[in-house]
């Protein structure tokens, strides 16, 4: 059927009875041949707002260098997360230009600056969540976002929080990272009219449970405008912050 | 002491200063002998600091009605909570004075009045938390603790919380009522000195898993001088401010 | 300290050596003072991108008929979510031009039309989250906000979506609804550079765990710029759309 | 009775009044002497479809080498799966023949070939997800399965899996390999009519809860003719998909 | 760039460089245009072995009527599942030809009678387990399949199950469905070389949580060959069946 | 009763029959004055079946060795569980009658010879149940019971366990020790009149969940006459079987 | 081989090599046919301690009289637990001996009467756990066990429970059921040298989540000598009970 | 809106309208200006019972030491919680007067001692709980509470716990830590009037769930006046029970 239509229409190209340009348009409008479906079949970096990130825990060292030398062969930029330190000479040696960025976890390498677009401020309750919020921060840094960082403003201590208002309602999206029971997600929820990007961490113990007790506190929060990524997930807060962000600032 | 108290008793019955009879009848009085020990045999109202409260939910109009009768023969105070209110008639027919709260669903009577004891606050964050707070509340009153109620002070608003925060502070102990994601005992606790009773309650839907996502949050929290009890519980909640304010009130 | 403070710049501003201008701007700067925290005096509908939005599923068709009234009295937009149809009658009498929408199960009044900004798509897997997905789709809508709906594709049948794509990526802001194993996020995610907010929803039965299964899949979804809320959350969707769109919208 | 029974037909064989012919039949129609009994009886390569297989995981490299030697001794091919490299060199001291696979972690050795029978397709969705899927294909080539691997079509980028579809539907058994959210096994059985053996992989972290988020997605998969192995049991795919293919290829 | 292609493709075509039949053949050999594609189109019956199944539980009567109704006009064969008795006789006012399987609560009507292909045996392991155990059945028997029934042989009483084993592997297909402990599943799969389809049921209590309990139990089989479905979904195990004995039966 | 016994002692001290010191006495030796009383204040080897079980997971060499050394002083028999290979050489040192049994991990040393009493099986599934059906094994033949093991008998073999009914009925009480899908129990159940002590354990992966799925298995047992102790609790079993067997073999 | 086994034999009869006797002496000793295995054909009565126990939970009255009426035709003894009281009426039609316990919901008819051997003891916790203790009882005396009952013994009010000790230890067996915490079964495990049965029941609210933290409890007792069955699992305890009973009762 | 009052007010001190300390008592009914407010801005040792404590649990010796030296410089008092022996000497070397109690892992400083209020009983279990019960043992002792302990009474012999019941309530905040089942709080609640605070601990294995047992076991408590914090959180009981000493002992 599908492959009749086709030659039919081929036929009537060959024939002069159909204008090429026309023919171009007939196609857009076939089924998985219009422009929707052409982004299908280009690289990973017209359809995606990220490049390809190498999440890194559980790779060996050498696993690490042959992958970013790859990759970079390919790319203007690459990232990866869950880096440790002594990863970061051994790629060094490979690709100087490489760069890391130690809280985070982030070792990223580019060959064209970032082109500077959109504000976020990524909020922390605790010191023991930090890794987790500069792996959002950094990441979206190299992407080109503004960045402002809103750091230890547990909910034990709300008025930290309170100072802050203001500089959280003049950036365009809020990450909020928060472990233990992750209460800060529905406070920040309540004072910002801002969408709130929640990633709940695996700090805490006991019935904590490695993240689940700050996971269902943000899934439940009664504030509106939250949404939740997945627990120690800061790369994936900055991939919703960056596809909330390019939608608008072009 | 014990072994002490014991030979006095006995050498008055060798010497015949002591009947036979009222030996029986002391040793009645002591049972299991020493003093950590009698209060075990006494009645619960001694033992305990809350006379028998009847779980209502579940048993029959006619159920309750008996069990509030026998009870009320042989205690000057009976409670029954998480009861409807049409068990409120059939049980005043029986007994006249018997009183209900009804967003508590609490039913009680009583043949002498409380004595006056100690100071709480009552805090839930949503309308929907009320009965859970009630019950709490009335279950105090009825006690003789005097109580302040804060209620739909969410962390979604917290500036309606933060208006209360001295009203709270005047209280002796804090009892936080909230479902959902339950973070308003962190926020709390964070706000206050005093003990924080946190009782989570079953309001919410989804993944708040029947109040599992907010009794996971108090058990976490960040602030300290927080103490759970079970979903739902407000009178466990009641039951533990007692505990407190009997044991430094007199 | 505090109030001494302050007693010493009103002092200084009676005795005229402080101009009154700069005493604000002190005040600013003061911890609790600023722009920031003004806003959490004013209303929820200033400070939120959504009216107060009434929870019905509960309730009786009198305490919501008590409600709205109250509520629209106030202000100038009210909507009620989780709505049986028996309501809408019975609101009607004392709101004639309340409005009910029934697959969404939503109840709404409002005095002035909504001001048109943004553009959403919603995108459902089954006939059975279509009320979920309606209820986001109909709050984005009185919000003001343009929807697409993109009804019944689920995985299964990958081809219904595929040939959406295009419609998709017209948009601002994506909603993925679906139940049972919700795969339709991930893949939703991997056809779209734009925000995805996912919506678990509680349809399917034995390992479904009342959407715990799909909450699951959504937040491990191996696709970018994913944002959950919790189960059957379509309001929830809505509200944070909105807070993207009114960002950005203006 | 039952012996009673048995006596009785002895002493007619005794008697001359039964044949024994006949009484063999007799004896194959009591209970548990049936031919589907006798199997029972016979070693496990006649009764299963896979020789013994050992699940090599924390077991020592001196075990391993111990039991492979008395395993070949008695049989003519024998399989350990979950086998790290360094246990290769150490039973190869015993047993020259051996061979071992390194993805797939799979330590075999062999006397006669394997029959050829039957073709499956093995698919991945991240490269993380390899090891599984190579246990599954390794395991199914020793048995003499024809194998077709389409990897790394991850959900994210489904146009790389419509690529493979003709190639997937040439085979005769589908086993998909994917672990984070598992939505794979919905898009895949929604594209083929061929039974589809789901593999949940731990693969992934946060709320992956180690493959429970990918086990309860095939679970619950809303496309049919899906079956599900255990987490990360790669082989376990194998002998569904060598039982299916035996069944059918003589 | 694929437009780009296009164009250059059509311009060939229309200057006579390129025939129309090779035209064809490149554009198969483009990604999307292949076989394995033209099926995405067409319609289900032709993608999938189960025509459209009705999910009736959580219908209403008439709902259930209109949806076979229409379904009905379109296809030769209509199928529903978990049907209460009292549908049947609204139902068949409309379509007199329908029949109803109680036991198995399906609902159905065909215009031509099945093909008759492949065997297979349905085994439970208790009489509440039925009704699931006949949904399997009864879809298996409506697509042509031969069933054999096996039912009450729990693994409490084991000859009963030991009795059958011949019977069993004369099928093609064992789908096994058992609740409580599901315990039957792994003894049926070291008793039979086939492949083994295994249910779940929600049958029992207490700790057997909604057969959560013969859920685990199923996917942690012992026994080889074991392939498990979601709780209670007998036509689930029915068009994994169907797409086993599909594939080989022609 | 018990005041019976009070007014007769209180009576011979009245009479001068019975001196105060030895009425004193008296009532020492009653503490809580009746027998089942009395046990409180002795030894645990005289309220208990076992003497005391020293658990030796978790703690050092050294600490073993000291707890053992105090406890020998004090008892004829000391056990420790849980127990590596290197302690055993550690503890010979100071105690060289030490006894040390390898695959159960179970260390013990004793003055006087076990009395010989009763007679259990010990059944196990796989060969990686070995060594907590050995704990349990051992266990019980330190207290002198008769054990018959009958080893790797898994489900997936059934022939295997039902050669060994007989022996297995001619015990007082049998063991059940399996991991993975623990089917074991509910069969062993069904085969025997005995009492069946069920043990799962945490052998298996993925969704065994460490011995979740085999304890929920034993406790949906739909055999009757099964008891469960705690996930690779072999000690629990045998405590369970000595109580069973103490009470009636004297 | 079996079936050649098998010939050979009989051969050896026809031949008169072979006594009749000693042949089935040589049966016996074959697998499958030895007197372990001579019980799997018989009846259930003779294998099993329990005559058939109908569950009636989710059972029409229709059913259920049809069920007793058919069992009562074929044994001397027919049991239906969790019968409601108007089942009662409706069976005595038919059964005019029939007779019912109603706290304990069981319903049952007899022909002859038990023959009395054995003592437990039922200890329940709290007034709502009294169906599941007299579930238990109510068997056990039908089976002809003598039963000890100490009800509403709670760990809160302990003294209740040191009162009877003695009671305890005169039975030979003692169950215990308890719902919310279950810590019931860990104390009278430390009273008593006696195997102990706990029961968890789905008594309590919230977080006992309908009887895991009771079942938790009671497998994690730190008492020896408790074995563990299915929550609410009244008849279960008294199968397990009645097991250890015979076995010891002749 | 609100800079507007502030505005007004301060003209009305400029012109001399308004007295200086009129103005203040406005500020102070002005919302967040109030005294419970003011506290807000001060030190967390003036709004929290406790002063800062580290959780050293996953810190590196350097950074342990480094937060010490910084802590210590602006506060009189520093404690370190789950701090491992060896790092006690690197402390020791910056301050010598660093104090570390073993079996605790507290770790603490301090210039000033303690001023001496409140009493409190901390309550364990079995010897493996120790360190959580010592953790809130020596927390309170370094506040100045006079803490008694009562170890080692778990309820398998609860004689032990019995003859300390006059102890505990000579104190007036008890804390019962207990793994395993945790039966012990709702044991020590029925015991005594005083407030409980119940810890569950880690301790225990297989069902125990990493203390998820004892927790819920604790939630559940029969007996009322119980509160319960995370598992193994002996600060956290500390905390509360200091929050509850310092309301009352002033």
């Amino acid at each position: 059927m599908n492959k009749h239509r086709l030659k039919m229409i081929l036929e009537q190209v060959q024939d002069g009875h159909l204008d090429v340009n026309d023919a171009c348009r007939m196609f857009e409008t076939l089924p998985f041949e219009d422009l929707g479906f052409a982004k299908l079949d280009t690289h990973r970096a017209v359809r995606d707002n990220f490049p390809e990130v190498v999440f890194c825990e559980g790779k060996t060292v050498e696993q690490i260098v042959t992958i970013f030398q790859r990759l970079y062969l390919e790319n203007d930029l690459v990232i990866g997360t869950r880096v440790e330190s002594k990863v970061y000479a051994a790629v060094r040696e490979q690709i100087p230009e490489i760069q890391y960025q130690e809280p985070a976890g982030v070792l990223y390498a580019r060959r064209t600056p970032a082109v500077p677009f959109g504000a976020a401020t990524v909020i922390s309750a605790g010191t023991a969540d930090l890794p987790v919020a500069e792996e959002a921060a950094v990441c979206l840094e190299i992407m080109g976002v503004k960045v402002g960082r809103v750091y230890d403003v547990g909910v034990a201590g709300i008025h930290r929080l309170l100072n802050e208002v203001q500089t959280i309602n003049q950036s365009q999206v809020v990450i909020v990272v928060a472990g233990m029971e992750g209460a800060l997600a529905s406070v920040v929820g309540g004072l910002t009219k801002r969408p709130v990007i929640a990633v709940p961490t695996s700090v805490g113990y006991g019935a904590s449970f490695n993240g689940l007790a700050a996971l269902l506190t943000m899934l439940n929060s009664c504030a509106g405008g939250v949404g939740v990524v997945n627990i120690d997930n800061g790369y994936g807060a900055a991939a919703l912050a960056v596809a909330i962000l390019r939608t608008f600032n072009g």
